[in-house]
């Protein structure tokens, strides 16, 4: 993809930190991927705090919103900005591809391509917010996938041939998340009620297309029973990322050592005590204030 | 109160709409209380659905965005603000009265009276955003209006002698209204969650300290017991807003049927979609968008 191949910008080289941003506090969960497994590159990490979430907003709007951070990553010299946000990658990763002078990593395609690879009767669920779901870009992508591992013989071929995906909007799971209920009584009747459809359907293979499941995931996976495989895109992502560097010749050289920032649209403090469990168990520190107002300036 | 007197200001006379405002639909249910209380008046409602919720974000946060809002709105000539968002109010109020050039009404105070009013054991609970909890606003709104009835020899002062204000913050009942789960088995789960400390203390008079509580009148009801009397601020703050009227002369003397505007900082499509609810019925027309970017140069 051309996007993904730039030639040279004068103030990016090998050292320069990678950019990922979510509406708020949801892509920690990419963002500590990406350390495990690229430990010698740095890290800026924007989370719009102050407008989140984007799961309920419209598309013009997460793509100004996510237009607008990507200018501010830009200003902060990054090799390469990761949309750690599924409605922000389904909704403006075309748009930011396009205007981005760096390459632009999305988190749909990645999870999707690993669905398609793994289930083993075609039946593939997908749980996202609302925006993501009206998208339809997951859909799309699992479809492109599945043609893709049909191409290349892959061994669940026949079953792909019968592909059958679903998308379900969990608008509650976010909000569950962030009030701390991972496992609690209610959240697993909130899971009974969103995933009936997936289970009677036969899904054998569910992603988890927002960046705040992964902390539902024991419910969501109770809930659905052993025999569904639950796909947590963070690492294909991390991966993802990894090959677009190499690629790009832009991978760390190890000369010198990572360092990690951290900026929000809101309150440093409020996003720093939000933040441990969706870094599995880490802790941001001097976390900056930025005012969305200075978008427009950058 | 000086700011709620103002003298003349040249754009301004009694045929001037009522600005109200709220992070996003919740303050619908506070505008179909004006209309029903002064049915002479012209509106103008602007949602922040851009930037919605305003429950889970920081204080300055807060008061920026409604300040922003409150320069909007005068620059369309309203002749009274009305906050119709706890979480503004408890937030922005003071700063809101501080630089209005008119009049600023905000939702906390009318609840706190009617509830400190009502009790029958000195019991009162606040349910809300945890913004509004965190502020502490409606806690010194209960002492106050206490301490005024207590005053004033109030049937109730003896109880109101050993007043007891429990605030309990319920996030996940803004979300809850705002997916239409108004009335399911889970809802009634979350409620009996939060409310359980209100009702092992005996809480006698609940207070619905945000806009999207109304919608969860029933269970939040079954929940509490018939005994308990749930305070909605809507009607309180219409009288309020008729009494600032009147005391500054600018009650629509009838020349003119009333006009009602709708602005949104997100989709107007997805605002008149989810606002009928809110309304009892009703649905907006005619939503204008407008970018939050433009606020500065109001």
């Amino acid at each position: 993809m051309t996007h993904n191949e730039i030639s040279s910008l004068a103030d990016i080289n090998r050292t320069s930190p990678i950019g990922i941003f979510d509406s708020g506090i949801g892509g920690l969960t990419v963002l500590k991927e990406i350390w495990h497994t690229l430990p010698g590159e740095s890290t800026i990490y924007f989370g719009d705090n102050g407008r989140q979430p984007y799961g309920s907003k419209s598309h013009d709007t997460i793509v100004k919103y996510s237009t607008e951070i990507m200018r501010f990553l830009e200003s902060k010299h990054v090799k390469m900005i990761v949309i750690a946000c599924n409605s922000a990658s389904s909704h403006a990763y075309e748009t930011l591809c396009r205007i981005s002078k760096v390459p632009v990593v999305e988190v749909i395609t990645p999870g999707a391509r690993q669905a398609a690879k793994r289930t083993r009767n075609g039946k593939i669920g997908i749980i996202a917010t609302r925006a993501t779901v009206t998208s339809g870009v997951y859909n799309s992508a699992v479809v492109q996938a599945a043609k893709n591992l049909i191409n290349d013989e892959s061994p669940n071929s026949e079953v792909l041939r019968s592909l059958e995906v679903r998308e379900v909007a969990c608008p509650l799971f976010a909000s569950l998340a962030e009030e701390g209920w991972w496992d609690t009584p209610v959240t697993r009747m909130v899971a009974e009620t969103y995933l009936q459809t997936l289970i009677e359907s036969g899904t054998d293979t569910l992603v988890l297309g927002c960046t705040h499941y992964p902390l539902l995931r024991d419910v969501i996976s109770g809930v659905m029973g052993e025999n569904t495989l639950l796909i947590d895109s963070g690492s294909s992502v991390a991966e993802k990322v990894r090959d677009v560097l190499d690629k790009n010749h832009l991978m760390n050289d190890g000369s010198t050592l990572p360092t990690y920032q951290f900026y929000t649209s809101d309150d440093p403090h409020m996003f720093e005590n939000m933040a441990t469990p969706f870094l599995g168990g880490g802790r941001p520190s001097g976390t900056c204030y930025v005012s969305t107002d200075s978008f427009r300036e950058e």
